[in-house]
């Protein structure tokens, strides 16, 4: 259902000088795409909604729409009708002008200031309003088991999957982890996007897309570091589990705990790191 | 005029389980702190007016606050009376509630739905309003020569300035560096938090703070990747030149051509790449 990326966008030459030892040298350079995308909303009437604008890389925008609108909790999967392109208010760029139409109205007072699940309490969240997230998004169904050893091979499988990154050394990966019964491990999905959170609703929107969600017994897997934010999301799709090569950040980490989510971190060849429910990992 | 930040708050012990070679072990781990900002501005009436809600670490939150509002040119340095915290509507947390109280009232009509310069237009930025930002930002005052080996050694000087980074591993770095006649270079301030965009905005805070715009002759250094809203903001301070140790987005690139910055990418130990201004970097 998701448009394929057209290689165009997604990135493009760039002529360089490289300096090597304090010698200038001219080569073409492979950049990572970056433009805008505008997220909006339609119920039945049709009117647009703007919900967001992201600087997103072209590609898999249905997912990246959908999977924001779901992983902010601002809809449910099953609201979605179909996903459009174009703005009958800006004829320009309709590539970047993403319309999820909706089974029902939009109330646009839902949109906060900032669009996440945690402000929409009181425009600013934090430790007090952490109980009103958990509230919101439900604990998790738990995983029994995550492999030690098959752990330390996601960081290979997932440079292995990631077809962008080798170009260009500018992209964030998130990929979905399914967790057999025994603790193994296998990535079934891989997004790429020059913004950690829009890999992240491109995974999710995958998973709306297919009626996938919640993604039970699913580990959510990040290239770079673990936000609060990256918390919500994968909670909201249901993820019992996420690791980081990078590290977390002390709320990320309180999050995870309150929401009962294992949170892994500095995921690399040899070593990582268990900041929550440390008895999911075994050996 | 910016405000200490508490070490309880930029960073906290967590217990972790280290996994190493398949064997566990219990130790402490110092995460980095992430905190919520609300950022308000009041005119001489004294109603604040909700701009932004942002993710940051706390510290330096009054350069955070002033830094944002005049990189994304909502505000001008003399606009600030001054910075205090608390907001009347929210009785807790008043540590992240900065409210800017400015001199001249404030339209909040000027806020976008997402607070960056380009989507002052239109709600969507892109390749057809570069010329819109280009106008809006003014071309910098360019910088005639940047040594190559001086560049060479920004890495290994930003590291040894940065005072979290070494124990938490979580956190993105900015930096101001004088860029000399003879083009040699030398850090003359540094700003940490575990967002890009914040740093860029403390730092940029700073030097609003003590009257120091337009950041001539200055050099914005990048711990990370440059995307093209960091080169909006580096923009609005009037840098004419953005290395980052990472990657530049196609954006970041073709926004620094047009306003006329040079851009370095992949500065590492022996290398880094020269995406525009090719001339300013000399033996």
């Amino acid at each position: 259902m998701s448009r394929p990326p057209d290689p165009r966008r997604r990135t493009s030459i760039q002529r360089v000088t490289t300096w090597r030892d304090g010698v200038p040298s001219d080569r073409d350079d492979l950049l990572i795409g970056e433009e805008p995308a505008q997220i909006s909303v339609a119920g039945p009437d049709g009117v647009p909604i703007e919900v967001a604008v992201t600087m997103r890389t072209p590609g898999h925008d249905e997912e990246l729409a959908v999977g924001f609108l779901v992983s902010e909790l601002l809809i449910t999967p099953s609201d979605v009708v179909r996903v459009s392109f174009g703005d009958p208010l800006h004829t320009s760029q309709p590539e970047n002008h993403i319309l999820v139409h909706l089974r029902t109205s939009f109330d646009a007072a839902r949109i906060p200031a900032r669009t996440t699940v945690a402000t929409a309490s009181c425009g600013i969240c934090g430790k007090a309003s952490l109980d009103d997230v958990a509230r919101r998004l439900g604990r998790v169904e738990k995983i029994a088991r995550i492999s030690s050893a098959a752990l330390l091979q996601l960081p290979d499988q997932l440079r292995a999957a990631q077809d962008l990154f080798a170009g260009t050394g500018g992209l964030h990966a998130a990929a979905a982890v399914s967790v057999a019964g025994d603790g193994s491990l296998s990535i079934t999905a891989v997004r790429e996007d020059v913004g950690r959170h829009n890999a992240v609703d491109k995974l999710i929107g995958e998973a709306a897309l297919r009626d996938a969600l919640p993604l039970n017994a699913t580990l959510l897997l990040l290239s770079g570091r673990c936000s609060f934010e990256l918390v919500q999301k994968g909670a909201a799709a249901g993820c019992a589990a996420i690791a980081c090569v990078g590290a977390p950040s002390s709320l990320a980490v309180e999050t995870a705990e309150r929401l009962g989510i294992c949170l892994i971190g500095f995921l690399r060849e040899h070593s990582f790191n268990v900041y929550t429910e440390q008895r999911a990992v075994q050996p």
